[in-house]
């Protein structure tokens, strides 16, 4: 059954567009079809509908859904890495290691709004990837500013408060628990200052 | 095709054996499969095999293999709730709440040598299910014990400690990542102990 009409002929379906003009639209389309119908309604199909390709131009750059939510997680992580890498204080270098925990603490809960449906979604494929590059950023990041601080093992608590920051969990929080996000940072600035306090006696 | 071959007959397969003994029995097998071969060879017909009995008989008890899987979680549970509800201190009651709290933490890392192939498999269908009631029990005993050593909202204190807790993280670490059960239990030592002191000033 290889029909003929399944070979895709190279040209079509904006192949002569260009690759980076490509992805975006079809990126915008999955970003859109999450934010109006939310991450069960995203699948392959309706993306190439949205945007007006065939599927398989959205197969070639993606590969399947998951292929396609990760791609949205990482983008919507990018934004976030530039500004607690290279932003503005607190969030960004310039800050003390602890101004700058509690700051990341603060940042994370506050874009559970906006990217907490698709990292949900990326994340259930079998719970949060540890080894994925946006997680061990995410703790190289924490361990750096806890080895700052004097914490002991900054690695390993690195990890410990990453779990906490876990996209899964805060929606779980703030959705099914009703838990606003001033309690959920304030809990977490009670958390990494006892760990900053310890550290320093 | 409803061929009368697929009607089961009750009074075969054990049905006259009475039910906690057939469940222990397939309990047992379920258990001594996991421990050889590990959970990912744990099926509902491996399961019947073994004990002897006709997949029917499985599948009336448990359902389908993530039943199965959540009845050994539970089994492994039990001895574990046991032990820190009602077991000698320091892990269960008559020792100070931060003694009981670096005790809780110690005996989860510990027993994941014998329970965490089981924790993991059955926390893998999506992560672990933050409403199941051996992980509410968890956060209850957790809150309990931080609210007694003073801690500010010591409920979600107890989902930022149960996180660090679940089997995906701790099997992570010791396998993929070589920590010692010294490490992590120092590590997690350090933090409730930072969380309490903090408390105390």
């Amino acid at each position: 059954m290889q029909g003929g009409e399944m070979i895709r002929i190279p040209g079509d379906d904006g192949e002569r567009m260009d690759a980076a003009r490509n992805r975006r639209l079809l990126l915008d389309a999955a970003a859109e079809i999450v934010a109006t119908c939310g991450p069960d309604k995203l699948t392959t199909d309706a993306v190439a509908r949205r945007a007006g390709v065939g599927k398989g131009t959205v197969y070639r750059r993606f590969g399947n859904r998951a292929g396609l939510l990760h791609a949205l997680a990482d983008e919507a992580g990018r934004s976030f890495q530039t500004a607690f890498m290279a932003g503005p204080p607190p969030l960004g270098p310039g800050a003390p290691p602890l101004d700058r925990l509690i700051a990341f603490g603060e940042a994370s809960i506050g874009r559970m709004r906006l990217d907490g449906q698709i990292l949900r979604a990326a994340e259930q494929r079998g719970g949060p990837d540890l080894e994925h590059p946006t997680q061990r950023l995410t703790r190289l990041h924490l361990s750096m500013l806890l080895r700052e601080a004097g914490v002991q093992d900054p690695e390993l608590a690195a990890y410990q408060l990453a779990a906490f920051l876990n996209a899964g969990l805060l929606l779980h929080l703030q959705e099914n628990r009703g838990m606003t996000n001033a309690r959920l940072t304030a809990s977490w600035s009670v958390l990494v200052t006892a760990l900053a306090t310890a550290a320093r006696r």
